[in-house]
């Protein structure tokens, strides 16, 4: 049956966090690492194990760690904590709360990166700027997330589950992309698109091979959530696609070949594209507005094996 | 692998639908039907098959219904729907996909109910109120939630998952409920509580033995989400308990105590406890305040072996 | 010059507040009273002083109580006050602001009422059910609204300005609403209709001759926000309007006639009507779609000039 | 009495809009110019005019023009503007309303801009990476505001109320904030704390001496909400200051500095500073957590003559 509790929304913060140093760049992205001066993730934590019965089935809760003591547990171990990711930490206190309570038998850890943007103030020693080592925005843009499922095994702990993704990416394409082709009925009344502004919201999530690459300890083998998100931009600027699915399988594609040590990359996209009500002014101008709220999704998984059929 | 799209959040709206009636009243509720004078849905729609697949690989949009299409499918057909409940409307939208679309394989269709209020106004034949048949309230406050999931049978179709539910559930009980002998340890801060005012949110779901009666067709059988909101309501009432855990194990017995018809009861509850600041004002009157943002969750599924235990 | 500061979002909640009791009953409205076992605020409070100049323009924070105290201010006082009025506690915790710090010269005190829902349970010397009273229904709908401004005034406090309201009102009306006979040119593509199903969300605001009766000491010069609601619920349901500024003019005349203390009444309208896509069902049933998110607002306020006009 | 009515959320963009080039550059920000590509406002527009009072009064809707209408006015004038900025955008608008309905009086058009980011691709002549000119980022961090009240002044139209902003900044400094010499009583329970992690969202809004200037067609004249955002994230890493009050006075003045053609600049801040849970980890680290809902808030407004004082 199912059977676990636990704690969500457990906002962290930690300042000067090790930095990520040491990740391999590529072609799409410059990004090569982050200071993590400010360190934030909105955490989840769920545990399972069958000495929680009694607390549902007789009110008996002296197996019960209090969902407000896994709070207190998550923000006290932000402190321990000496590695440079998301994965790395959803790791530790997971593999911590399995130390400490003979009663957990699995515990399920997730987060969401609280994402922080640079300041550029004036730099030191030169004309330009540079980014400020105190100040940062908070950003309410895309996000890293991670997930880890760890189980008892024996004394040690077995990582038996593991998610990284990006979230929340939002991209506009001015122009380079259609729509046509699609089964025409009764119920068809979008009309066909040889040109569109595509808009998409779009997830990104990958598994590693082997689990542990995704903990950053091996920075050469961790896949940044920033690289990811900037492999989607550059894909979607490059390919002019047919469909929303089109797309995300070629930025598919480019994550497997960037990133040998995935086993699999997956997909949730949603379409937000506006509706074009004038094309007549001058140039390329056009002008578009929102649709109504329906939207249209897309779930798609790939592998390795997507990869060598191309 | 995963492969599916469709449509979601698809606000469809029905004026005089088909009056649910002949519903069997319980101890615990007053409700036995409903007019549908107002039948308001908020739809998701999804779709598999293996012919997608080359408008992902290849761009090929043939196969492809296009999602805008999929939203006048649900509109249409809402004004088809002779029956009286969210579930059978699921039911018959889905196997209408299947039967217009030879590519689609399987199709899963769910729906939050877009709950009505009924409005006093003065009753035309006597001194007191009466429930306006043109004027509703719209509720932002729990509503029903249904899905069903359909595969092609050879000609025919095929239920293979259905979920029925109430959703967004929010009771706060003043007195009666108690927090006390959870582990102790050095991450406890929470103060054990004799008497809380206990605050949940929940979502109650369930499945029948017999998924079709789901749809409503014999309204004897059907568990409408009214009275799961309200024997909800009345066992937190009744009962004085020791934890979250132990409250919903009480509400899961007595839902399937009621409907023999069911297979499984479960939850998914957030403890929403505001944490008290006074309780020396004169009387029983004591002052709260609101949590932090963490809360705890509690995720439970029950089924009749469960009540056998009882 | 605009200066003042203070803190928003205080949820602060009761139990066991003095029941609302002897309100005047009206012909649109069963509403009598409240219990007030539960009273729930949302508040806000603002505060102005010369003295607080320094703060800003030379960071001197000697004057400046901190808005975290400003929140166990109001928390506690919510522990002392014996009225039954959200307009009351506002008014009380105000004064007590300007009674205990020499450098406010003026408090704004402002409150969402947060509301609570009866529960209906099996009665227990009958056949029927009764309101718990003991647990009770968290509402997401329409809520009470109460803002109070007060100056120093020598030795003693004024009130210099009170609103009260019932905010978040959504109603729909099924038939009997037309829109017609409006300008008509290059950009209209609206259709008329004469009978359309109309979806307004309305905030209601009302202010008294003498500010002292918004308190409820005189519980019978005390309008109440449920009173208020019904009102709006009866005159839309009695009343076939040609517009949204038809009706609230017609609800408008409505509240001036029953409450003579009022000496003005204004609204916040907005216009959420969906859009007809099936009017051919069988009977007056219809299919209807959720609109783009533009959406039509209306201002207006009335006085009892109004209500001779008529 | 008040009186109007209208739009909002009318959601429109414009692709290949007029560059916006010529600004001055400050010290503080490296924003010297935007591309406008994409060009996105969610636009709100009020009209007044005595001639509407009888669509309250009577149900008249002859002089009533549809608000559906009015957001295809606005949509369709997107396409014809020539201008290069949001304020330039309201005003162009605004005046069409008032030479096309002559039952308007004033009209009051305001709109939060809707931002877009620019997404780096790899360069095409050389080893670097530039701005993708077809895809972008959708934004939902700070944005630019603009607000314009016209009226009729005989055959010609008068602006009569200008304010431009920069709305939702988030900014977290890390150190060099303090919070200490406030009010201490029986309601202080907020330690005084010599270096806190300040955190602060912050609207900032400013008029010119001659509205006209805000409209951009002299882009020497112009103040860009990106530089003024600059301002604030550069004063807040150069300031230590001793409270919010303390630090928009010293973001203000360095406004009102860079730019004389600026009559005023005010504030609204709200307090989100984090709770410090340890500070015992290595180094500087800390952990932090998120504080309960009430949050504080500051609003000022600032003129040249708090200039002159320094």
């Amino acid at each position: 049956r199912a059977m676990n509790y636990g704690k969500e929304q457990v906002a962290v913060y930690r300042t000067y966090a090790t930095p990520l140093e040491g990740v391999r760049t590529i072609p799409e992205s410059d990004f090569d690492g982050r200071e993590n001066t400010l360190f934030g993730l909105d955490v989840r934590v769920q545990v399972e194990g069958e000495e929680f019965l009694p607390s549902f089935s007789e009110g008996d809760n002296s197996m019960v760690v209090a969902t407000d003591s896994m709070k207190n547990f998550i923000l006290h171990h932000a402190g321990e904590y000496d590695g440079a990711t998301l994965e790395g930490f959803l790791e530790y206190v997971g593999s911590r709360f399995l130390d400490t309570y003979d009663q957990m038998e699995a515990v399920t850890v997730s987060a969401d990166e609280i994402p922080f943007d640079e300041r550029p103030v004036p730099a030191e020693d030169s004309e330009g700027f540079e980014a400020s080592d105190l100040v940062f925005g908070v950003s309410d843009d895309e996000s890293g997330y991670g997930e880890i499922a760890l189980e008892r095994d024996g004394d040690d702990t077995a990582i038996t589950g593991q998610t990284s993704g990006v979230t929340d990416l939002e991209f506009v394409k001015v122009s380079g992309s259609s729509f046509t082709d699609y089964v025409q009925d009764e119920y068809t009344t979008l009309p066909e698109r040889e040109d569109r502004t595509l808009y998409i919201s779009l997830d990104v999530f990958w598994t590693y091979d082997d689990a542990t690459d995704a903990l950053g300890d091996d920075p050469e083998r961790y896949v940044p959530a920033e690289q990811v998100r900037d492999i989607a931009g550059v894909v979607f600027d490059e390919y002019d696609s047919n469909s929303i699915q089109d797309l995300i399988y070629r930025i598919g594609l480019r994550v497997l070949e960037r990133y040998p040590q995935l086993e699999s990359v997956s997909f949730e996209a949603n379409n937000r594209t506006w509706i074009e009500v004038r094309d007549d002014p001058e140039g390329d101008a056009t002008v578009l507005r929102e649709p109504a709220r329906p939207t249209g999704f897309q779930q798609f998984s790939m592998d390795r094996g997507d990869l060598e059929g191309e």
